[in-house]
C-alpha cells in the first residue's frame, strides 16, 4: 500500500482482511489449514493462531481447562459458569507471566461469547477475545447529513489524536445493545438518554473479519471478527455533544466532504471508517455511479460470520 | 416449512438458498461437488448443474462453441461478440427443439456477463441465463411512512395476481443502472424521469444466492445469483403512481404492518419481498430488539458472490 489516498475498497482490504470462502476458496483453506478451531460439537466459536495454540497447549491448566484432538481444541466445563472460570484462569496466568502483549489492555470487561444454539457458552474478558477469534459487538450512532466526529484523547494509548465515530461502545456481558448505546451515548458525547430512546434508529449492522495489525496494539495477526449494531442519530443545530469521559477530547462538525477526506487520508485505526462507509451507502453518497466497487463494498460490509451470536 | 406465517428468516431460507462456504462448509463443498463451473482462467463466472452440462456436452455445437475439462466447461471464442454468438447459437438451438422449460419464457432482451476484471465476457438472452444486475426501487411516502405496492396483473403467466416491489427491473445490456430505474419507474408506475433523477436515492444493494424453485417457472433447481441495485423515493401525497405497461393491475398505498403481513404470509414470488426486508431493517421497522435473527437476515440480504460483477 505507496498511494498516499486510500479506496473505499483499500479500506475494507484492510478490515475485511480474512479471505473468504466464497471468493478466495484457496487462500481461505490455505488459511485455515495454519489454524487451530475451538469449538463445540461440530460448531466454529472461534479460531486460534499456531503461536497462541503452542502457548495453551503448554499453559500448566491445559490439561483440566481443555481439550485437544487435532486442529479441534475445546473449553472444558458442563456449564457458561464453569467454561467462565477456566477461560479466565488461563487468561489470567497469561496476564500475569506476561506472555501476550495484548493482555496489557486488561479492561475488566466481559464480553459474551455465544453458543451455536445462541445461549451464553462463556464469558471472556475484552481484551482476551482476539486470541480466540470471538466475534465482538458494537453499537453506534452516526449523525445525518453533517456528522458529529470526536477526535480521540491524545493521550490514550491507541489511536490518540485520530478521529473516531461519533459514539461506540463494546457490549458487555448481559448489556442489551440499545441499553449499550444509551450507556456509551451519556459517557462518551454527553447526550441524555431520553434523546437517544426517542431519536436513534436501528439501521442495520456491519460486520468483518478483521487480522490485527500492528498498528492496534498487541500481537500482530490475531483474529477479531466483528459485529457492529449501527444506529443513526438525527439532531438538530441545539444538540452539541460534549466529551464526559476520557475518551474524546473534542467533538467536531464536519460535512461529507471532510469527512470522506479524512477518511481516505488517515493511518491507523481503519476499522472506525467502516460504519462511515456503511453510512455514506444508505445515505446515497457513494452511489453505483461514483464508487466502481460499489457490490463488493456493500457485500464484505456484511460479512456472514461462521461463528455463533445471540 | 408447515407454518402458516413464514419468519423473516424463512424467507431468507428460501430465497438465499445455495448454502454458504462460510457457515455450512459440508453442505456447501456436496453441493460444489455435484455441479460444474463456467470458468475464465480461474475464476468462476457460473455454475452449471449436472442436467444442464450432460446436454451442453451433448449438443452438435459442443465441440465448436464449448471446452470441456473435468468439472470445468468453457465458452469458447476471443472476443466478446464471439463467446456472444457462440452461448446464442447454443441457446437458440436448445429454444428451437424445445430443450429447456425456461427458455419459452424467451425475452429477445440481452443481459451482460462480466470478466473477471469488469469487462464484458459475453452477452446472454435473459431467460436463459439467470445471472446479473436486477434493479429494484422501492418508493415510499413519509409520514406516516407507507408504501406503494403494485399487484401484479392478473394474466401474466408469472406470479400474476401477487404483491411486488414499486418499481423493478433487469439491467439490459449497455444500460446503466440509473437509467434502468428512469425507464423501467416510466414504464411500470408513470413517474416521470426528472422526478427520479430529483428525488431517487441511492441505498445500496442486497444480494442473494438463489436456487429456483417450481413456482419460478423453468426447471425447478437453476441457480440464479441475484444482485439488485435499491433505491429509495420519498414521494409526497401528490405524487400517485399509475400503471402503464401491463405489467401491474394497480398500485396500493399499504402501512408498514398491512405489508409485513402480507410479506410474512405470502406463498410465491419470494424474492420481491428481499427488497422489502432490506427497507424494513434501514427505517427502523425490524431492530435487534423485535427480530432475534437480525445479524445472520442482514448479512444474507448481501451475500458475497463469487461471481464477477463489473
Amino acid at each position: 500500500m505507496t498511494s498516499e489516498q486510500y479506496s473505499n475498497l483499500d479500506l475494507i482490504n484492510l478490515v475485511d482482511s480474512f479471505p473468504s470462502a466464497a471468493t478466495h476458496p484457496i487462500s481461505h483453506a490455505e488459511r485455515l489449514g495454519e489454524l487451530s478451531i475451538l469449538a463445540h460439537n461440530t460448531r466454529t466459536l472461534g479460531y486460534i493462531l499456531p503461536s497462541v495454540a503452542a502457548v495453551l497447549k503448554d499453559t500448566k491448566l491445559s490439561g483440566t481447562h481443555w481439550g485437544f484432538a487435532g486442529k479441534v481444541i475445546t473449553l472444558t466445563g458442563e456449564t457458561a459458569e464453569e467454561r467462565s472460570e477456566n477461560i479466565r484462569e488461563t487468561a489470567q496466568s497469561w496476564r500475569e507471566n506476561g506472555i501476550f502483549g495484548i493482555l496489557r489492555g486488561w479492561r475488566n470487561e466481559l464480553y459474551t461469547v455465544y453458543s451455536p444454539k445462541g445461549h451464553e457458552y462463556f464469558k471472556l474478558e475484552r481484551s482476551a477475545c482476539p486470541l480466540f477469534g470471538v466475534v465482538h459487538l458494537t453499537a453506534y450512532t452516526t449523525s445525518p447529513l453533517k456528522i458529529w466526529v470526536p477526535r480521540r484523547n491524545p493521550a490514550k494509548p491507541t489511536y490518540g489524536g485520530l478521529l473516531d465515530n461519533t459514539v461506540a461502545g463494546g457490549i458487555s456481558s448481559g448489556m442489551s445493545v440499545f441499553e449499550t448505546l444509551v450507556k456509551e451515548s451519556e459517557e462518551e458525547a454527553s447526550f441524555p438518554g431520553s434523546l437517544i430512546r426517542e431519536k436513534a434508529k436501528a439501521v442495520g449492522h456491519v460486520s468483518y473479519f478483521y487480522q490485527r495489525m500492528e498498528t492496534a496494539g498487541g500481537e500482530e495477526g490475531l483474529l477479531q471478527p466483528e459485529v457492529q449494531y449501527v444506529y443513526d442519530l438525527e439532531v438538530g443545530n441545539d444538540v452539541i455533544p460534549k466529551p464526559c469521559d476520557d475518551e474524546v477530547q473534542d467533538f467536531h462538525l464536519m460535512d461529507v466532504e471532510q469527512v470522506r477526506k479524512a477518511v481516505s487520508l488517515v493511518r491507523g485505526k481503519y476499522d472506525i471508517y467502516i460504519v462511515l462507509l456503511d453510512f455514506f451507502i444508505r445515505h446515497g453518497i457513494i452511489t453505483p455511479e461514483n464508487e466502481p466497487d460499489y457490490l463488493e463494498i456493500g457485500s464484505r460490509l456484511h460479512r456472514l460470520l461462521e461463528f455463533p451470536t445471540w
